[in-house]
């Protein structure tokens, strides 16, 4: 409860001249995650904006360990990991599937806004979802 | 009239593991490049979606002649090329800054479609800004 | 035999504030589909690219019909167009996957470069593996 | 010296369905920025790479404070924070040119890599370039 994981597959068009993906993708990545992460904790994202409510990025923090290359296969490990009255933090693992390396980790940090655009506490219906998970050892 | 040039820079993030500008890139480019075109027609696309109207894009294509690499400053020169009772279109040409090299050309067409999400003939506010101008020579 | 179809679901960041896929992502899934076409064909882009050719874009075209809106899953429905002596062509159609609806379709147009740089002939172990498929009727 | 100013406009591509600029695009702005800060120190980063070394990423930070939005013209206002003998740091403020108002700030922290491979120390021909710069009052 409370972790995800999805797989997903670098895209050429994630590469930069370096010969790995840009690092800017990884937010791409941990959203997409999210996503999934939400879904699985019993509402779609989709559904909670159409509500009403927008989970805004107020703060967003990676470290790049390894680099990702195109066509590998990676794994987005995602947590809730903490839900405050007016913010929710997420946070990610990049794991490489094939051997498991984590390439980089991160976390993202949300508020709620409603329909008028204002700041609000996080609304139960949110917070109710989404239970912190202690990560593994 | 119906005439523009915008200058960008190449970002690395643009780039993709062959060492060049990645061709989706483009399409960024000449969007980027249609909104400068549609401001010096007289009204900024910002303020025609306020008004209620969008032109969706319907159609796009590019040939790409000659890659365009990080850091280099492109021109992207852009004419309304029809304007007709349903659709419009643009064409673009991105040109290498410093030798004037033509690098891709293509076009896009739109369509408008009103608040309600229902395509809608060009509407007059728009189709008066936009005189199409022939190529030069 | 030269079909394939690779699933994706649409990231919030492929959206934009008119509450849909921006049409440049588009490309993105393209080129992610045809990744999958030529791993079906036998052997990876990537292990291409290591074997010392690139196969660069030289045109791109997409046709949109109806927008692809955040968290659907889309069907890119990818084969070989055409295999001549310098070009190759990919044609796409992209469905959702609800309803089979077509969103959108379009090509791509390709030619090979060699490790130097240089415009070749298509070689054979690629023409080889990239045989022509006629679209369902 | 160490400060740069960098104007960009905020792309259609850039925002998402919430209406505002998606939080990855600020990465890519805050790499154009230290692009044109690179410049300004006396070389450019494509010429550092030319030379044979990268500055990878190995750390971003961005805290979002307010939304910036399609055509806005910001202001990516970037110093060198830090110069260690494995790291060097950069910090990056994105302001809203209209009214000066600080939208987002953060941080990258970069490693230098050789033509190898090998993350290595920061070689005297970048730290020399790259002078730490106190924050303005």
């Amino acid at each position: 409860m409370g972790v995800s994981e999805l797989e997903i597959r670098v895209r050429y068009a994630e590469t930069d001249q370096m010969g790995v993906a840009h690092h800017a993708s990884y937010l791409v990545w941990f959203e997409a995650a999210r996503t999934e992460l939400i879904r699985e904790c019993g509402r779609s994202y989709a559904d909670i904006e159409a509500g009403g409510w927008l989970l805004v990025v107020v703060e967003a923090h990676c470290r790049y360990r390894q680099p990702a290359r195109y066509d590998e296969v990676l794994v987005i490990r995602t947590r809730v990991r903490e839900v405050r009255a007016a913010t929710l933090t997420f946070a990610y693992e990049v794991l490489r599937k094939g051997d498991g390396e984590v390439l980089a980790d991160g976390h993202t940090v949300h508020a709620a806004v409603d329909r008028g655009g204002r700041a609000r506490r996080i609304p139960e219906e949110i917070s109710g979802l989404l239970v912190p998970a202690v990560p593994e050892a």
